[in-house]
């Protein structure tokens, strides 16, 4: 039997679309002599689409299409979709479409859907969708009491540093010792920020991989589980992983979003620079543009680094100088503050004013603003408010400043677009004379150490005993939880991100 | 039995002020000769405190707290705390705290607490966490099986329109249905922006009300339920519901927080003036301060109207145009925007124009800035990120246009403080020459009822069959999501909030 692991990229909400995409990928499984093709969690309505999955217009919509597809599709089919009222498996056969499994639920998907253990088997296999390793187990072993050799586990999981490598050696150890194959067919694409990975594989019941798809891209793999042969699995680095998310993250939500120009600030800072390139590797350098917004805080350096990276990677670059705006919000206030002395009040307007100039640039050209803010600095509340945290898309928004650089060195090595003399320089804000970064924050390494610890905290797996630095640091990290709730949306790159942590920002734990 | 009904505002994680509190409570029920003192849900850690309920150390914390408390409290006590991974009701008497009851959980409570059907009884009571009235009806018949003749029903409801009338009768209707005492004791006071309401109260077993406790005030009252009297309710209007909710919402938040001035844009409308009330209302005149920022679109009306509204109210009024800032940004973008026609970016650059001052001024005073964008503006997406949305707490963000009329008219009635000018007057942004709401919005009264529409549709209760108006106006509030999701906290007023609704930024759905 010949399998086709279908893994595409869809849309959520737009069920026409992904049913579309659903019965192209099923023709071409067709056409290379395929008997079944399987396609990921939810690919119907599309994964992570939140309470659409309440709306029983949409529900009703969906199953609409099923029923369509079920009279379409030219080969044997198993996908996931919305299904009374579940996360479910489907299989379908030029009949109706009947269901195979529904999700064993956590958290908050339970408001989505009810949650069951149905599990049935058909044709030697059996069929769940990925909840994690016990739910797996259990599945691995009602398959076996449905004398299915073959179990279909249907995914849509979202990226995060290590996931990749953990949920394929973890799998492969159930199939080795089950001595059961094993089909994972993961979804492709970002979806508001969290993007899914693919990697999909086939694993034999020795434990090897027979067929293993792309990362972050789309991919249509065959799998025949009666050669028992192995495959060397793609092995990429972890910075390579990184860069991908972050350049699909961006992609996607601009792609399905309708927007084909991107506009961001360029400080000749770090963070700003790889915002750039990732965004000159996602769209191509024509269709991003880079403004210079220098202050009287500016130094040389920043201008000569800012035009360099452009330069560098054939990015256009605005200059937009703002002491003139500057001093007609001073003169405007002047009144109003008089006698009160200069404070970061200053420092806030510069980063507003430059903010809003970006805004109306994207309002009058219709281009996305891309805000550079990185993990350590929003962690921190770092940042300004309408200011430089403005934007449509948070592109760096979870990575850490420590390892920024690490990153920005790979893609370094990849080919040189990222000048070493903003790499080497001291982190600075340049919203007064000679400030640096660690004025005001520790140095990036032990900063990023304590932020993890932090949100560690809320895996409920740790107890977390602080010392006096880290509870002051902590302190600050829950104070900025009113800006990290007004920001965009980013890409998630870390397993315990701000995205997945409902902090209250009125929070009397100290 | 005298039992006293404790209905405290706590603060969300301040375990020691929130056990300081109990202990105030306690003393001074034992003090009117209270045999028990009853507390609402999660009185200790304090409500909504979201995953705080996940750290360990807050979690110990708590657990360390009731210990000391269960030492320490002068009169047996029932209360509601997190314990042992559960939502729970502690009693304490002088011995080590005793869970009675654990809650039956919902959606996202279920990342907090485990869920277990627990209940046990003493005394002749019997105890349970309000969950619903099928919960409700369980726990009534457990109560029975267990010999209690009362059953205390702890929570921390918030307000919506409605639901103090809702909770009020479905509970004293299962009192006389099931010939049972029951004691209601709800939390009170607001926890970013949900408004526990108070209106604690005890019904004997004829659905009689015997005592009844203040709404959105804290309150300590006593029942003694073999007395079979009948106290009249309190009648309260829904526009006085609705006001207090919104006076609460907005002072505990700043009082939370620790603001103690305050500022707002006075553009002369209904908004912000009945948010400047509101902030009157709750903090004094002499802490609120109101700027005026006309451009050359601001009406002669709309200064006068700005002026008598703060003169009516003895709130401080500064004036500070905007055309000199506007200038300016204009000029630095010139050639930028050079052969490109003005369209809403000139708009947007002044509404931000505004925001910037309005933060420029809470940086350098401290105060907390009130957006006041109504629900109606804010699902149309009528409103612009980073200007009139920009700020520290939308206070009437779920208040429909359309009622916000009635409600003034209310307030008026009480004493008279927003013009008769404003509220008569077609609604207005200014932003270009002549401009009305109704030129790209349809008649206030028309747009909430397909906005009702569309946040009904997310209860999973109702198909909704749209016209072509309908359609186009749900394609127009799913588009603004990006928007809401930007904005500062507010308080809720509707059962069906758009803080409730985790709508998708990338959303396929037509």
């Amino acid at each position: 039997m010949k399998i086709a692991i279908a893994q595409i990229n869809t849309i959520a909400g737009n069920i026409k679309y992904n049913s579309s995409k659903i019965k192209e990928y099923a023709a071409s499984a067709k056409e290379n002599g395929a008997d079944l093709a399987v396609f990921p969690e939810l690919s119907l309505p599309g994964g992570f689409a939140g309470d659409l999955y309440l709306r029983k217009d949409f529900l009703k919509s969906c199953e609409q299409e099923l029923n369509l597809l079920a009279k379409e599709l030219e080969i044997p089919a198993v996908l996931g979709s919305s299904y009374m009222g579940e996360n479910a498996v489907i299989y379908i056969d030029k009949k109706q479409p009947e269901p195979m499994s529904f999700k064993t639920l956590f958290g908050r998907e339970k408001k989505y859907f009810n949650g069951n253990d149905l599990q049935t088997g058909i044709n030697g296999f059996s069929c769940c969708i990925y909840s994690g390793a016990k739910e797996l187990e259990q599945s691995i072993k009602k398959a076996a009491e449905l004398a299915a050799d073959t179990l279909l586990v249907l995914a849509n999981e979202p990226f995060y540093i290590g996931v990749i490598e953990e949920l394929t050696e973890e799998i492969a150890e159930y199939a080795k010792n089950f001595s059961i194959n094993i089909i994972f067919v993961n979804g492709v694409g970002a979806q508001d920020g969290l993007v899914s990975f693919g990697s999909s594989f086939a694993v034999n019941k020795s434990g090897f991989v027979e067929a293993y798809a792309k990362q972050f891209k789309e991919d249509l793999i065959f799998a025949d589980l009666t050669l028992n042969t192995k495959m060397q699995r793609e092995e990429s680095p972890k910075e390579k992983q990184v860069y991908d998310a972050l350049v699909l993250g961006l992609k996607d939500y601009a792609d399905k979003n309708g927007f084909k120009k991107f506009v961001l600030g360029i400080s000749g800072g770090a963070d700003s620079a790889l915002a750039a390139v990732i965004a000159k590797d996602a769209f191509g350098a024509s269709n991003v543009t880079g403004i210079f917004m220098p202050s009287e805080f500016t130094s040389r350096r920043s201008r000569d680094d800012a035009g360099l990276l452009c330069k560098m990677n054939n990015i256009r670059l605005l200059d937009i100088p703002i002491n003139n705006i500057f001093k007609s919000f001073k003169s405007a206030l002047l009144n109003t503050f008089k006698g009160v002395k200069t404070d970061v009040t200053e420092e806030n307007l510069q980063s507003r004013i430059r903010g809003m100039l970006l805004m109306a640039y994207s309002n009058k050209f219709n281009a996305l603003v891309m805000t550079a803010g990185n993990r350590s600095e929003i962690a921190a509340g770092y940042c300004t408010l309408y200011g430089d945290s403005a934007g449509g898309y948070a592109v760096i928004c979870d990575l850490p400043k420590s390892y920024l650089y690490t990153l920005c060195g790979w893609r370094n090595s990849i080919s040189e677009v990222i000048p070493e003399s903003i790499l080497e320089r001291e982190p600075t804000a340049e919203l007064r004379e000679n400030q640096k970064d660690s004025d005001s924050l520790p140095e990036y390494d032990v900063l990023d150490g304590i932020i993890d610890n932090f949100t560690d905290s809320f895996s409920g797996e740790t107890e977390v005993v602080l010392s006096e630095q880290e509870k002051q640091i902590f302190k600050m990290i829950s104070s900025a939880e009113y800006k990290r709730r007004q920001l965009p949306l980013g890409t998630k790159l870390l397993k315990h991100s701000f995205r997945d942590i409902r902090l209250p920002v009125t929070n009397g734990y100290k």
